[in-house]
C-alpha cells in the first residue's frame, strides 16, 4: 500500500515509526497539529509523543509542548497530551475532558480565539514561531503535493509555516477524497490582501491538494485507524421542540419575504441539537438548501442524501461511525455535493457576511438582554471555547442561538439575569430559541428584549424568579436602559451551587 | 443662490420651510435622518419637526417618531427632539445629554447596533419600513443626482429605501466638497452579493453622487448653517502619555517586522484620546501613513497637511471651528488626500479586515482579562453606545483600546475585577493601553492577560486591591481559567458610589 498513497519517492524515503518521529519534536517546541472536531488528526504520533513525555518526566525531566490545532481532536491527541501533562498552551477550540480538567485546575495555559483569526494571527507573527506541522493527509502524490484527508482545517497554514513537518498517511481515509477539498492558496499577509473570489457556497477558488516543501518534511508515518467520532444521540424531545421552534421561523421569515424559500446558505454549530435541527429539515417544506458551515454532521449527510440539500460547504466531516461508513458508500454523490475548506475561509467575516449566512449555535447561558455565554460554567471554569460561534454569529444574515431551556435535568435555568460571561454581546444575537419558544430579538431595544426572551424562552419553573428579577430592577436600577440589580445580577448561580451540591451527593451515592 | 446649489428644476420646484416640510412628517413615523459625528445633519427640519411635537403635545395629542440617523448628531437635532419627547426609538450611536438622559429615565428606546449593520438590517427588512429620508446635501445637480456634504453615513440606504424623501439643502457647506465623495452602488442583497472590489483606502469604487428618485422628494429646504462640531482641548498630559505608549508600541511593532514602516491604514475613535494620538504621530517617524476610518477629526487634517499621512478614508468629517476653516482654506489639497464613504463600506468587516487596519478605540472600562465595556456606565446606564467599535476590534490587525486608567479625578479605575458590560470581548481585545503602560494581549491565556493589565495598565492607586481580588481569585475560584469571585467581581462599583456621592455633593455646594 505504501507505493499507492505515498507516490512521492523522496518522501517515501522519510517513512519511519511513529515513534521514531515522536522523538525529533523537542521540549518547548509549538506543534501544529492537524485535526478538527475529531476528524483529520494524527492518529499515531501524538501517543508516541505521549509516551515520551512521560518517559521524560519519570526521569525528572522537562517536557512540554505548546499545541495549536483546527480545532478540537479526540482522546488519541488532546487526551493523551493532557493525561502526560505535556501541554503547556493549548490553542483554538478543545472538547477533551483531560484537557479541560487540567485547563479549570489552572495547570495548563488554554488561548480561546476565533476560529477565523487563528491562521492569520500565526501568519502575523503573534505567536511567535511554529517549529512542527504533524498533519494527517490521505496520501502523497507523484509531485508531493498532498491529499487532504477528513478535516482540513488550519492545515495548510501548518504546512506553509512550520520549520519541519512530521506527516501521517493514513490508509482508512477514503481515497475517493481526493479531490473533494479546495484549498485556497490566495490569502496574504496586509497590505497585500485581495478580495476572496467566492460568491457561492459550491465555488472552487483553489486547488484540491496542500503543497508541501519536501525539505521540511523530516518524517512520514503510515497508519490505518478510523476518525475517532461520536455517535449521536436520536433527537430527544426537547431538541425535537427546539428544532420545530426553528423551523417555524424561517418558514414565518420566507412567508414574510425576508428570506428565499430555499433559505441561505445554514451554519449548524456542533452536537445533538444542532443535529436535530438538521433531521427536522429534512421533514421540513425547504427544498435547495445549502451549508456553508464549519462541520458537516449527520444530519446534514442525510440531507444530502435525500436531495433535500444541494450542496455542504464545510473545513471537516464529523459524522458518526455509521454515518462515515454511509459516506464512504456513496462516495461518488458525496464528492459532488460536498467541498472541504481551510477554516479561515469555511468561517471568514467576508464570506459569511456575502452569502448571508444563517448562522445556529449552541450555548450555556444567556441572559434577560441577549447576551450569550458560550464558553464559560460559572463564569470561570471552560467548557469548550468560542470555536467559529464568533464568526458566524457576527456576520451571518440570521444569527439564531439555541439551548435547552435547563441543564442539568431542570437544576439549572439557562436563561440567566446577567451572564458570568461573555462571548456574543447583544450586538450579536438576534434569536434566542429554547423548548419553550422563540425569541426574535431583531429591531428590539434591551428593555423589550428582556420581556421577550423571559416570556418565550425560560422554563416555567424560572420565570417568576426572572420576572421578579426584571419588575425589580425597571423600578431600582441607576440607570433603565439596561436595568440591572448589580448585587443580584447573579443570583442565579447559588441555584447553580445549590443543584451542584445535590447532583455530586446523588452521584456520591450511587 | 438657489440656481446654483438646486440645479434641477423639478426639485426646485419643491422649495418650501422646514415648517411645511416637518408638517409633512406624521406621528410614528420612521424617519431616516443624515448626520455623523456632528457632521451633516439636517439643520433646519428637527427643530421645526421639535416645535410641532410640542404643539401636539401641548394639545394633548401624540407625537413621537423613530428616528435613524448614521451615528450622533447635534443638539439641533438629537437634543431638540428628545427634549421635545417626540423620540419613540433611536437608533444607532448617540451621543447627546438630553437623549441620552430620557434612555437612561427609561423613556426612550435605544437599540445599540454595529454601525455596519444598520444599512444591510435596513434593507434585509428586519426594522420595519422607512417612511421617511431628511438628509441633508451640499447641492442638487442638473440630473437630480445629489452631491453628498460632510459626512455620508447612512444616506445611501436612507434615500434609496425610504418612501418619501426631504431635502436640506445646506449652502455653509463648501461647494468643493463636490467629488469628493464615493458612494459605492454595489451592495445587494444575500444571495446575489459580490467581493467589494476595494483593496486600498484610496480605491474609488463607486460614483460621487447620491441617485435619488424626484418622485419620492416631497420638500427641498434651503439652509445656511455650520457643522456643530466642538472644539479639541489640547492634549493634556495623561493623552499625550497614552499617544506615547502607543507610537513606542507600534515603533517596537515595526522593529519586530510585525508592522510595515508606513504602518497599516489607521482607524482612530472619537474623543480628545485619539486626537492626542494622532497628534503624536505628527511627531513621530512614521511617513506615508494612510487611515481607513470613521471620522476625519483635527489631528488626522493636520497629519495630511503636514504631509506625514498621504490618504484618509472615512465616512465623515468631525472637525472643530478652526479646522473646519483650515479645511476649506485648503480644500484643493484635501480633496485630493481624503475620500468619504458610506458608512457600511468605512465600517465593512471584509474590507477592515483587508485592509488589516489598526483599531484605536476608546473605553469606559476594562476587566482584569481584557474584556472591554465602551457604552455602559455602571452596567445600566448607556453612555453613548458601541458605534464602529466592533466593526474595527474585531476585523483589525491589531486592535488596540485606551484610556486614562482612572476617571471621575482619579476616583474611578478604569481597570476593573469584571466590566459591567461588554462591548468588546476577550476575543478582541489585543491591546490595551493607559498613560501609565501598554499591555500586549496577544498570545496570552486569561491569567497571564490579567498580570499583565494590572501590572501594566491599572493606576497605582488601585493596583494593590486589583492584585489582591486577582491573588484571591487564584486561590478561590472554581474554576481557574478564568479566575474570578463570582460575589465580588462588581465590588469597584461601591467605590463607584462612594465617588459619585462625594462629586454630586461637591457640585451641589458648588
Ligand atoms: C455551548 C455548548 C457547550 C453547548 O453544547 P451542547 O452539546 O449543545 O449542549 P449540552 O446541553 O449537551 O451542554 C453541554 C454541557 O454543558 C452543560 N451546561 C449547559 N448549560 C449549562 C448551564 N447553564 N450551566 C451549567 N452547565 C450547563 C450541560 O449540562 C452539559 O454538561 P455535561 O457534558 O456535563 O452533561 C456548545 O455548543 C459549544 O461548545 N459552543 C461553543 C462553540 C460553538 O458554538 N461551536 C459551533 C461551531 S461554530
Ligand atoms: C468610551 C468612550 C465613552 C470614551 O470617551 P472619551 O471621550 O475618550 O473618554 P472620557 O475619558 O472623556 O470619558 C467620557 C465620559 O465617561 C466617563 N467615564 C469614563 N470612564 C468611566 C468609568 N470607568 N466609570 C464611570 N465613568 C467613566 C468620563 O468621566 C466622562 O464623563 P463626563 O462626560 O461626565 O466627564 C467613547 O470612546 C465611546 O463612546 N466609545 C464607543 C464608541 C466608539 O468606540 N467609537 C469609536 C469610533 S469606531
Amino acid at each position: 500500500m505504501s507505493e499507492s498513497r505515498i507516490r512521492n519517492a523522496a518522501l517515501r524515503s522519510k517513512i519511519m515509526s511513529a515513534d521514531q518521529a515522536a522523538a525529533l519534536i523537542l521540549d518547548g517546541a509549538h506543534v501544529g497539529m492537524s485535526g478538527f472536531t475529531g476528524a483529520g488528526y494524527p492518529k499515531a504520533v501524538p501517543a508516541a509523543l505521549a509516551a515520551r513525555m512521560n518517559a521524560k518526566h519519570a526521569a525528572g525531566e522537562h517536557f512540554k509542548i505548546g499545541v495549536w490545532t483546527g480545532a478540537s481532536t479526540a482522546p488519541e491527541l488532546d487526551g493523551a497530551l493532557a493525561k502526560a501533562d505535556g501541554i503547556e498552551l493549548r490553542m483554538p477550540y478543545q472538547s477533551d475532558p483531560n484537557c479541560r480538567k487540567r485547563i479549570n485546575a489552572g495547570e495548563l495555559d488554554y488561548i480561546d480565539i476565533h476560529l477565523s483569526h487563528v491562521a492569520q494571527y500565526v501568519w502575523f507573527g503573534f505567536f511567535g514561531k511554529l517549529d512542527v506541522a504533524v498533519v494527517e493527509v490521505a496520501g502523497i502524490r507523484e509531485d508531493g503535493r498532498l491529499i487532504p484527508s477528513s478535516s482540513v482545517g488550519n492545515n495548510k497554514t501548518w504546512l506553509d509555516q512550520a520549520d519541519k513537518i512530521i506527516l501521517e498517511v493514513n490508509r482508512w481515509q477514503n481515497p475517493a477524497l481526493e479531490g473533494m477539498h479546495d484549498i485556497y492558496y490566495g490569502t496574504d499577509l496586509p497590505p497585500h490582501r485581495r478580495p476572496i473570489p467566492l460568491i457561492t457556497a459550491h465555488d472552487r477558488i483553489g486547488q484540491p491538494y496542500f503543497f508541501c516543501d519536501p525539505d521540511k518534511v523530516i518524517a512520514v508515518i503510515e497508519t490505518d485507524a478510523p476518525d475517532r467520532n461520536t455517535a449521536f444521540s436520536p433527537p430527544d424531545l426537547v431538541s425535537r421542540a427546539i428544532a420545530g421552534n426553528i423551523l417555524d421561523f424561517l418558514e414565518h421569515e420566507v412567508k414574510k419575504g425576508r428570506l428565499p424559500p430555499e433559505l441561505l446558505p445554514l451554519q449548524s454549530g456542533v452536537g445533538n441539537v444542532a443535529n436535530a435541527v438538521m433531521d427536522g429539515l429534512q421533514h421540513g417544506p425547504f427544498e435547495g438548501l445549502s451549508s456553508f458551515t464549519e462541520v458537516l454532521q449527520d444530519g446534514m449527510l442525510n440531507l444530502i442524501k435525500s436531495g433535500k440539500m444541494e450542496f455542504a460547504s464545510a473545513t471537516a466531516l464529523s459524522l458518526s461511525p455509521e454515518a462515515a461508513e454511509e459516506f464512504n458508500r456513496d462516495v461518488a454523490l458525496y464528492r459532488k455535493k460536498v467541498i472541504l475548506r481551510p477554516q479561515e475561509i469555511s468561517n471568514h467575516p467576508e464570506l459569511i457576511r456575502r452569502l448571508g449566512v444563517i448562522a445556529m449555535n449552541g450555548l450555556i447561558e444567556a441572559d434577560i438582554y441577549g447576551n450569550v455565554n458560550s464558553t464559560h460554567i460559572r463564569g470561570t471554569s471552560i467548557m469548550n471555547g468560542i470555536g467559529g460561534s464568533g464568526d458566524f454569529a457576527r456576520n451571518a444574515y440570521l444569527s439564531i442561538f439555541m439551548t435547552p431551556s435547563t441543564a442539568k435535568n431542570g437544576a439549572i435555568s439557562c436563561i440567566v439575569p446577567m451572564v458570568t460571561h461573555v462571548d456574543h454581546t447583544e450586538h450579536d444575537v438576534q434569536v434566542i430559541v429554547t423548548e419553550q419558544g422563540l425569541a426574535d430579538l431583531r429591531g428590539l431595544p434591551p428593555r423589550r428584549r428582556a420581556q421577550e426572551i423571559i416570556a418565550r424562552c425560560a422554563h416555567p419553573d424560572y420565570r417568576p424568579a426572572l420576572e421578579d428579577y426584571f419588575a425589580r430592577a425597571l423600578r431600582e436600577s441607576p440607570g433603565r436602559h439596561t436595568p440591572h440589580l448589580m448585587n443580584e445580577a447573579f443570583s442565579f448561580l447559588d441555584a447553580w451551587k445549590a443543584a451542584e451540591t445535590r447532583i455530586n451527593s446523588a452521584r456520591a451515592a450511587e
